[in-house]
């Protein structure tokens, strides 16, 4: 993207209409929390009613997590240029603990606010950064532990809960709650998550609010094994290809397609500014990988590299509000030399660039011989560790080597470091791995770093299907998000491949929303089959309108309905181009319970319902008179 | 699709180019079998070599199972109109226990074939159908429980095996045949398939080779949980859309991309003579659902079928050559008021079928009453039971349920009478299934059903993902084949909403692919990781080329990396569009790997190479020397 398009300011002031448009039969609403400007935005599906035999039953409204930020409520102004309104200035202010700077303190930093050729790249309204007073730590952590509950945990433990404790004493939703139990691989799911859970839960390190001190337009959320299965996803030019422009309105459409945090893993030129563009039109958490900018200001040289710029980075960074960085700092020198036989060596960028300047200083880099100065940084500005796997296995054959674990330990080591400063800590995981040697990922992460919050890229089940690898790897990331991870970093069809487009953005998000909610329902984490059952419900009843509105993708779903069934009566009809009008077997099925329930046969159903599995029993032994066999 | 297009018969002679082409550095080989006539087809991908200062690597072929049939051979002259070459009517003819009927012995077969009006519809060159001879029993099992190994349990040995035997030996294999372990869940997987295993899977009852005595054009294959995992494809017109063209094409297509059986659900008019067609142009084996077309035969009316009509239209189908049927024989009249108070009733069209007419009957099914009758049709042209699952669960609030499982024991039942025959069964499956509870249904089927294969539908995970069902299936799927399911029913993104396009298709069945073959990994089939670990390779070393012609959608992979990477210089490039030229993780890892090599470091790699890992855990020990936190 080497040319800055002229109109990018006019362009990027007007988002595409695709973009912002609300969700059909959705109102975006507010939660109110404790305080005047604690609101925590959800999204209210309706339902038209069922009707039946001159009978009219309500379908109540469906509230559903939302992370598509002030984009989907018409009510908003939104202004690219101004960025998005503030959600957490005056609880940061508050607090007391952080003062406003004159200006970037990172020389980088300084030097792009001078630059006048810039200035018609520029964000206008920089605001000067915060930082912590002399002192001071500003971590989400470090007040947990302090046993604080601050606004952010609060507002979480709204957002997580979703209305759940109201619903369940409204009797419209006693059949749409019922759920199965879910096998939890010894999580803690509370039945009901209030913001002192949500506080203990930080304050042991089991789950992290990103949150940077400089983002505070920020909607919170939190990243833990007890609370809902988070989806990252992953956006950033690169020198062959993408501009800024289209990395704000992807980081838009990837929050209105349900993506709860967002790298900006930006190679190209202009990274700064791009970022800036991005952090203050963002309602998610956003992450980087600081080396890559790092590497770029000594020309990709990685030898080149020192501590003093990768300092200076990581202080520009965190001064713009980057609210997780990437760091590599496990990937030790005596690993190194693990992966020289590895089937395709190492394959993350971050890891590849760090291994190549331990061996050419031949010694430990600088991110783990400067681990500690690091968590100076990360706890003036509230920056979470993203402890990265750069020896992470890319295919199957390196899968769980000793390579992967020899990291992992030392991540864990270096997350206990961390938390001696009370910095909130993930840890990054794989990668390619099959099925049957993905569980051991999940327990060896959970043992070594101390149940840290594990965020995992698939894993990728088989290597042989690219094209589909957001598939390969949704099976992966179902199946460790069952067993523990606390968010999945979503990978797209284009894996491997090249850069993903619009498109490929929104079929990976859906995709990895699938997956965690998989996961969420295996877990038995509560009121997760509530959409499920109201989707189902809508469903058999042939309200399309309903089955589309409640799905992940309603404008997808109803494309793809309509492609078949083209004409309006159809789309209201009691069937579907799948079988024809006289072939349906919903309509058959209600037909059978009409029947039944006309008999007095669903007496057996009843009994069945109430847990009698004997009286059902019994019912079956007498329907044995009717065996002829 | 009421009315037939004039143009049918000279549309279908010429199948379009995208169905038919070769795949790109692809050779269909034959592996000769004992006999003459037995060759099996296997493709064979050719691979260029890796060169690395001045050194050049030979990289070996790789061979794939290979279910396109004659299609992709360039020498093979296809020409619909008289349908594929015969594979196996002479292993039929020597076996000398059957006869050649005059014509159709079922009165609609009849009908049909002296109808004059259906003259521009009808395959031309119809055999005359084969039967046993009285008191002969033709299906595989009872040969293998003779102890007759047959030409088609050698030929799936063979198929099975896939040269792996001959590549142990090769040493340029030898790298890439490194498997990790699987975890099987009591399967037995055998070191090498040799005739007589596949004859005691077939004898036990845990595998079945569906291939009527009418379908002598059928490429055998097999299924069974101790074999690879396979995947079933449907096609089918329905009242509402699609045509017999239309679905001669998807066939191959199915074929072409994977499908080892297809199910012909059509449900509109014409179809005995759509199954013709496909029948006498399918390598596949070739499902039906009965039921569907005697409902047709009554206008519909679910309570005017009868066993005889019923009768006929097994016979009818027998003769045709269908390889096996779904029937719905597990749906008893005392489990159908268990589905009242469900969440969305029965799903199952089938099931719908047979609940409406024991209801309407008050009386068990005919095809409960009347199993071994249909038995005995069965026996006399070698077509498998597919025992549906009229009562699955159609929404994860109805999974594992009473009127599944109670449906499920019948199943057994009906398996150990259907044995008792000699009859090949397998068992459908759900279906709609929370990940957590998947499992459960595996169990049982085996303890249930003793062990026949179990086939089955996803099952979904989650019901709020409309037009992704492909993969919100596909996660229960893999986990499902992993536990020891033997076929897998794709479902595509349209399921739920309408029916499948050609693209649909596709995509569905590399889906399905991909988690059958993660499904195999996870198992441990032996030789499963040769592929992962060939394509890899290639992707480590830049061999685009082989990197898509490995993949299970070669078109797809190139189109995609194209997209973003356009000019000729790049696809052989040492980067990609996703990193840019400076930047690339794979080459800084080669620098690496030089660099260790030069430094005679990969001795720690070799240490571990050798599964010494406490060799390894010396060198770490020294490299904390450079410890500075």
């Amino acid at each position: 993207m080497s040319a800055i398009p002229e109109d990018f300011i006019t362009k990027t002031t007007t988002l595409s209409e695709e973009v912002t448009r609300p969700f059909p039969n959705s109102r975006k609403i507010y939660l109110q929390g404790s305080r005047d400007d604690l609101r925590v935005p959800m999204r209210e599906i309706s339902q038209s009613p069922t009707l039946t035999n001159n009978d009219r039953e309500i379908n109540p409204p469906i509230y559903v997590y939302d992370t598509s930020g002030p984009y989907t409520d018409p009510d908003a102004s939104i202004d690219l240029l101004k960025g998005l309104p503030d959600v957490r200035s005056a609880w940061i202010a508050e607090r007391d603990d952080t003062e406003q700077l004159a200006g970037p303190s990172s020389t980088y930093g300084q030097q792009r606010q001078s630059d006048a050729e810039l200035e018609t790249l520029r964000f206008e309204h920089i605001r000067a950064p915060r930082k912590a007073k002399a002192g001071k730590n500003v971590s989400q952590m470090h007040y947990a532990r302090q046993g604080v509950i601050t606004p952010e945990m609060e507002y979480v433990a709204i957002r997580e809960t979703q209305k759940l404790d109201e619903l369940r004493l409204d009797p419209e939703y006693q059949k749409l709650l019922k759920q199965h139990p879910g096998e939890n691989f010894g999580a803690n799911l509370p039945e009901q998550i209030t913001p002192e859970f949500v506080r203990s839960e930080i304050a042991s390190g089991r789950a992290i609010i990103p949150a940077n001190i400089n983002h505070p337009e920020l909607e919170p959320m939190i990243i833990g094994r007890n609370f809902i299965v988070k989806v990252n996803t992953n956006i950033g030019n690169s020198a062959v290809s993408s501009s800024i422009e289209e990395e704000v309105e992807k980081m838009v459409w990837s929050a209105r397609w349900g993506g709860d945090t967002l790298m900006d893993l930006s190679t190209g030129k202009n990274i700064h500014e791009t970022r800036e563009w991005i952090l203050r039109n963002s309602p998610m958490p956003i992450g980087t990988v600081p080396i890559y900018q790092a590497l770029e200001k000594v020309d990709g040289k990685s030898e080149d590299l020192t501590w003093e710029m990768f300092r200076d980075t990581l202080i520009e960074q965190a001064e713009q509000g980057v609210d997780y960085f990437t760091i590599h700092a496990g990937v030790r020198l005596a690993y190194v030399p693990l992966t020289a036989e590895r089937l395709t060596g190492i394959v993350s960028r971050g890891g590849s660039i760090m291994a190549k300047w331990c061996l050419a200083h031949h010694e430990e880099s600088f991110l783990y011989t400067h681990f500690e100065e690091i968590c100076e940084i990360m706890k003036a500005y509230d920056v979470a560790f993203s402890l990265g796997d750069g020896l992470r296995p890319g295919c199957l054959a390196d899968a769980n080597d000793a390579a992967q674990f020899g990291e992992l330990e030392t991540l864990g080591e270096l997350t206990k470091i961390a938390w001696e400063h009370d910095v909130q800590v993930m840890i990054e995981g794989p990668g390619h791995v099959p099925m049957q040697m993905v569980k051991e990922n999940m327990e060896k992460e959970l043992e070594d770093c101390f149940e840290a919050p594990f965020y995992t890229l698939g894993p990728l089940t088989t290597d042989i299907a690219p094209a589909y690898d957001h598939i390969t790897s949704a099976i992966g990331a179902a199946q460790i998000g069952w067993y523990g991870t606390a968010m999945l970093c979503y990978v797209t069809q284009k894996e491997h491949l090249g850069l993903p487009n619009k498109d490929d953005v929104r079929e990976g998000i859906i995709t990895y929303k699938l997956a965690a909610h998989a996961a969420d329902l295996a877990k038995g984490l509560p009121g997760a089959q509530l959409r499920d059952n109201a989707l189902s419900k809508a469903r058999f009843e042939f309200r399309w309108e309903d089955q589309f509105n409640l799905s992940l993708d309603p404008e997808l779903a109803r494309e793809y309905h309509d492609e078949t069934m083209p004409a309006q009566a159809h789309k209201v009809a009691h069937f579907c181009s799948m079988c024809g009008p006289h072939f349906c077997s919903m309509k058959i099925s209600q037909d059978v319970r009409d029947y039944a329930a006309s008999k007095g046969l669903a007496d057996i159903a009843v009994a069945v319902e109430e847990g009698m599995k004997e009286k059902a029993e019994e019912f079956k032994q007498q329907g044995e008179i009717y065996s002829e066999v």
